[in-house]
């Protein structure tokens, strides 16, 4: 798709860049630019280290999740295990098992990669990637500090009723839960 | 879930906030908050107006799309048709009927609420509604003026063919389109 004659008519070029807020999560800009026909433009956005999300579907067909309060939304969310990356050039799927350990106490003996999730692509570069972890194994959890979490299991075909009939509004669990459920039916 | 006992235990409250920038789109906020056992902690967080996506099908099957660059991330990105709320008031509905009409042209039948898309829930408050948009006729494309947009019809099985490969990294598409498979497929 992005072949260089395809990409000219849509690109859009910086013209100045404005570091707005750098913070210790986010870092915001606001840049002029121009637009493919020249004229000038602007964009507001912010920039974030990435991420990682994981699916972890127990031998019985559950799915762990975590239930957690997101001070963002004001909202207490039911999602599955996530979080950062500790830097930019950390392996995503050393994140991902981290994670999974962390938050769920699970080790996983087979990680299948399910691609990039860009959050909210006209706003924001975070970048998640995505795994399913299969036969698990378990041990202790390790959450961070600040993290209150509640693990919660729920069978697949539940999980996929639920985000069908809009109970499960975070959208990184949507994706990778319904592509999981795509996945795992079209392997038996 | 969100029962008075359980999010007790989650909730983190607000100690202070304060309003970094007040942009066009980005309204960027750093707030001193206390976590559940009362320690304190930092959230940084991003209020957004909300938005709408819509996947269009039409009678043949196929799902149009658009692909545009999206400069925060710097790519080409093939997405559903989406688009902000004019207003925090605003109605959903009626704003995807406006996105869909002005990025393709279509007027829709039969709208389908599928619910709601938190993007980033741990630092953004973007909210999308999404609906599936059935039973299309067609008139003229109405794009606004800074968008440069390309319409792609895609057969949905494809479509799920391309997600499932990674070749989608648009996390609202991902969701939406794999939503719209699981319901139309057990609708028939």
């Amino acid at each position: 798709m992005e072949n260089k004659n395809d990409i000219k008519k849509f690109e859009e070029k910086q013209v100045d860049s404005e570091l707005i807020f750098d913070g210790k999560v986010l870092h915001v800009y606001k840049d002029d630019i121009a637009l493919p026909d020249g004229r000038p433009s602007m964009r507001e956005y912010v920039k974030h280290i990435g991420a990682v999300c994981v699916v972890p579907v127990t031998r019985e067909g559950e799915v762990i999740c975590v239930k957690q309060y997101r001070y963002a939304i004001g909202r207490l969310m039911l999602e599955i295990p996530a979080g950062k990356l500790d830097s930019r050039d950390e392996d995503p799927l050393e994140a991902a098992k981290r994670e999974l350990r962390e938050e769920t106490g699970a080790i996983s003996g087979k990680m299948t990669y399910l691609g990039i999730f860009y959050s909210s692509p006209a706003i924001l570069d975070e970048k998640i990637h995505m795994y399913l972890a299969e036969e698990l194994e378990f041990g202790e959890t390790d959450f961070d500090e600040d993290e209150f979490i509640e693990i919660v299991k729920i069978p697949l075909s539940e999980l996929v009723r639920m985000i069908q009939a809009g109970e499960v509004p975070d959208g990184k669990t949507q994706a990778a839960v319904m592509r999981t459920e795509h996945l795992l039916k079209n392997i038996k």
